[in-house]
């Protein structure tokens, strides 16, 4: 059973609440002998972290992260790595006028009905505040996979709202700016756009692509422990995920099979409609996809909703919102990503060894 | 480990190859008393099955299932379900010529990678033939779900290629055509499509749409175990599906918060973008989703490929094949979206009992 | 969750009661390119099979197994094996009569708590019929161990009542005769004790001992996933057991620490009170260990019960039993230690990887 | 997978080492609503804990245990409750002298083999450490079963050495000394025996008997979710446990049928040599338990053993330890029952509902 557990082989748990005392996480079955510290996790962490610039959240979140356990003479040792991240500036109190409403778009009244109480104090478990340790534990797997294996994981902001992002893809960009746009000229619209939305204190949706260069061919499985199939899952557990494409997505549907079929001559393939994965295996091809986040339901502007007697009433999210949630989901895409590679690789080891079977291979 | 299992509570286990001896599942963790037949699972899976209309595959499934356990004078006694379906109609032959040669878009290049050899025939593992028995132990799980809470299930074709199939929705015409399209009006269009298409030798996408009305609040949970994570991982593991969505799905991108939260008032949530998942866990409005399909990649156009050796040769696909799997993918939508929505109440069931807590529930 | 199933990576879900239709098991997670056949499965099986003495139940079973997937030219493929035998020579009727009464020592009573129902034939779900299935699997564990690794399994009868079996141990003679005892001597004790048990129409319990013989150091984990807590849960999950040790088992409890650590020397251990676990984690000694067996409870004397209204009854178990079910648990506990030692590798090369660190290793 | 974890429905995910900064677990899928302080936690810590008499290490356990999540207005929330205890009163300088040898009786060979590389203060993972987490887990566990069951828990020391711990039983008297012996009488000897063993610098193994009252039928699953078999694994993964046994255990080897099997009476069972459960499920009846406690390997009496360059060395371990595990071990065994019996009520209540059938009952 995983409630809040994440993976096969190397897994996850996380805890904590975004008010609470802490949020941490339990990495379990990570190999041992990897050198990594907090500091490197901390790094990872921050760029997920809300108060990074004027079009997040302002909340300052410090990912002062500590190693509880795992961990000796600056490496992993194969036991469970511990990780906690005590709470600061959090502002409860922005909460308690709506502890007996239900926010819409939220999951307050679907807590209500499944548990009969509920942590209010800024969204409680379902607050994103838990996918910073989706970060933390991303960049252990996302180390483990560059040194092992050279793969390479890349992420971001591919749309917001009507604004396409990548009509032109510089990589080195992406961190360039707090959009994590690869699209240098992009920028300054996003801002803009930012600056007015903020200002009529609405939200927006994105899109948030990613790409994993390098996973050699073999990882995945035939029927249920698709690759695709787990990255599905994993990118629709991140909070506000209403979708998620594997390499040609929704595109497909329109497509004759002459036209995605990707042919195959000895210098390759041709083409990758698959993203990658061709039944739920990995080609080694780049894997490729795409995840579609809904606008933040925290607003200023005022909604209808009812209260804990059914009631209705007026409500008014304060607290300190990102207007776009997308934009710092950019970090934990890749991380998930990161993750769900770590651990095909280990589960495609357990079954079939370290040893690729000698064939020739296409790369 | 679950490479071939998929479930939390109530889990299925499939086996077998499209061209071996037989197919079969093992479901695990059926709660006892329920009455069924093997003729009811039967007619489940005839819906799925090839050779209903010249506008799938040829090939002639009789679909008849076995139930060799778990099962005592007509009900189920809570011990594994072991059902089974002995191969007929299989052509073998088909494949032979094939069998050193990776076929586009198939799994045969990934196989040959991960495992170092493969049952080359019929697409073993990774033939659809696997969904049959989705469809059969769905059809075991629809009907817990519709005795025990009244939920109904629907599926149908959203779209098969350019052509929008639900323009006009009417329950009832569903399985009136061979296409499962609610649209009367749309099944000779589609009909013409399917014989040009056909004639051409080529094959084409399609979207498959699904709703769950009836479902209580409270089924599923905030982080990893989330509903709408475990719908996503479902779906992607059907053969083809190349994305999913959840209630707006893509379309939340462009939206704005004010237009997707779903507003709450006395008598119910005003709209349903979130596709009746807040946070994970089900709201009580209906549960909505969408898988794109891409299409076949067994052509008898001739294409290019690369044999075991690595040379190029020219490869057509004979064999039966559909030339839009996702037609028939609509009984295997529902049956994978019965499984899920009832593996969560299960799991539901264990952290918080049957009786769901006394407040005030808006329906 | 795993009602039915066994195992981490390599998993058995097993189905099937006494008297239905077929008993079977799925293996999953099995590695590909080992060659089997079968006839090899079904040689391991018959040394489980009822009716090959006189000393053990009458039935008469074939074990004539298929094989109905994850298998192609002789060899795995690495997709789920399912394995099924159709029952024979099942004579319900002698069961009809206790239908409604419970059947003291049996599972009938706790059948009828936990489900409200239950097969009563032959004792259904919780008959040792469904043993013969571990057997087979095991036969796969056991031969990819020896193939591998080396590894030898041997388990024997070391005590059958009062009768203590190994005070010479022979392992040539184990299956020389139908009691799986190493010691020539003590076999013809063990005829005339168990044919005056039959007259008497009474059952007797028995030690079952096991021993695995080059494994590697370094299978296992430190807590919950340790090689000696699966070999326990494997063992106390075969019908009949009631105690299960490891090495020096009970005898630790009057032992000193001096006399019971086994210190190291350059060339090996000094003794093996640990039975080849330390920490949870092989050592490189052999695995040993023992399991006691309860005796039969279906006996033709007669015993007081209750049926299913309350009411005192007597019952007298006609039917074809074991009037020592230990014994036939011999190749039951052998196979159920290959299965955990196998999966503990596939696990530990997930983690760790397939060579072993370069350390100075003692044998 | 669970290399740190245990349990199904609601499990345990523990971290931490010895003296590492911090011990802790993620209790998962606990029912929400339960009343619960870190108070009370900490008081069932405090009856594990070292340093509370001479007959036990010194080493001063403070085990102020913090909630970190899942916990909210006094009561739990149905989200991960996260235990955390910051260790204390580590002196890990003891340590160092042995870090480059391998202690005889514990994991550190193991360890080496297993991973190349271990945290060698003070025992790292392998620490009877990590215990005390379990204790805090199976704390709230036992207070679930004793809210809703009325279910009571009780283990003792049922032998120390040679010493028979139970000839008489006083249960109120367990607590009051500090060997957890419910025999009055036999409590000087216990002091008399430890204190010359401890001058003699050896240790000694102890028995362990635990017995659950009031557990309903119906809990556990016919094969490998067996009530028994998870006990089993659950006893085995304690620290120096090299056995198990449920009812009549060993005892059963030389028993007869008609001796053994629990006839029942309209007034109840007679005998409980089954120890409570049958086919894998609760009878109704107490569960009874005993687990066998190797010495402690901890020895300042010097032993023969290698060094990691495979040189022979003398080894004396110092640091703090207790010369018989198995006295603080009676809590934990308490612990790890509470823990079993929770995740199997939640368990049954999954496949079966809240609801027993409606059929008589044997109490």
């Amino acid at each position: 059973m995983s409630f809040n557990r994440f993976g096969r082989v190397v897994s996850i748990t996380t805890f904590g609440e975004s008010h609470g005392p802490a949020i941490g996480c339990v990495i379990d079955g990570f190999p041992p002998g990897m050198e990594i510290s907090a500091e490197e996790i901390r790094t990872a962490m921050l760029r997920r972290a809300t108060g990074r610039s004027r079009h997040t959240s302002q909340r300052h979140e410090q990912e002062d992260v500590q190693i509880l356990s795992g961990f000796f003479d600056g490496r992993t040792t194969g036991t469970p790595i511990a990780l906690v991240v005590y709470n600061s500036d959090a502002r409860s109190r922005d909460y308690s006028k709506i502890s007996t409403r239900f926010r819409p778009g939220h999951a307050d009244y679907t807590y209500h009905h499944k548990y009969g109480l509920r942590d209010w104090r800024g969204g409680g478990r379902s607050s994103a505040r838990e996918t910073a340790m989706r970060v933390a534990a991303g960049a252990l797997a996302a180390k483990y996979l560059a040194q092992k294996f050279g793969i390479r994981i890349t992420s971001w902001l591919g749309q917001l709202g009507e604004i396409v992002c990548d009509h032109q893809f510089v990589a080195e960009s992406i961190d360039d700016n707090p959009f994590f746009c690869p699209d240098p000229a992009c920028v300054p619209k996003l801002e803009d756009y930012m600056d007015a939305l903020r200002k009529e204190g609405d939200s927006v949706g994105a899109l948030v692509r990613a790409r994993a260069e390098g996973v050699p061919p073999g990882w995945g499985a035939p029927v249920y422990a698709k690759l695709d199939s787990d990255l599905a899952s994993a990118m629709m557990s991140i909070n506000a995920v209403k979708g998620v494409e594997i390499g040609a997505g929704f595109e497909s549907v329109a497509e004759k099979g002459t036209e995605h079929r990707d042919e195959l001559t000895p210098t390759g393939f041709v083409g990758n409609h698959a993203g990658g994965v061709l039944g739920g295996i990995s080609s080694g091809q780049p894997i490729t996809l795409a995840v579609a986040f809904k606008p933040t339901s925290s607003l200023r502007l005022p909604g209808r909703t009812v209260d804990a007697d059914g009631q209705p009433v007026e409500i008014v999210t304060t607290g300190r919102h990102d207007p776009c949630v997308g934009i710092r989901a950019v970090p934990i895409v890749e991380a998930m990503m990161a993750l769900v590679l770590m651990d095909h690789f280990l589960l495609h080891r357990a079954q079939c060894g370290d040893v690729a079977p000698q064939t020739p291979r296409i790369e």
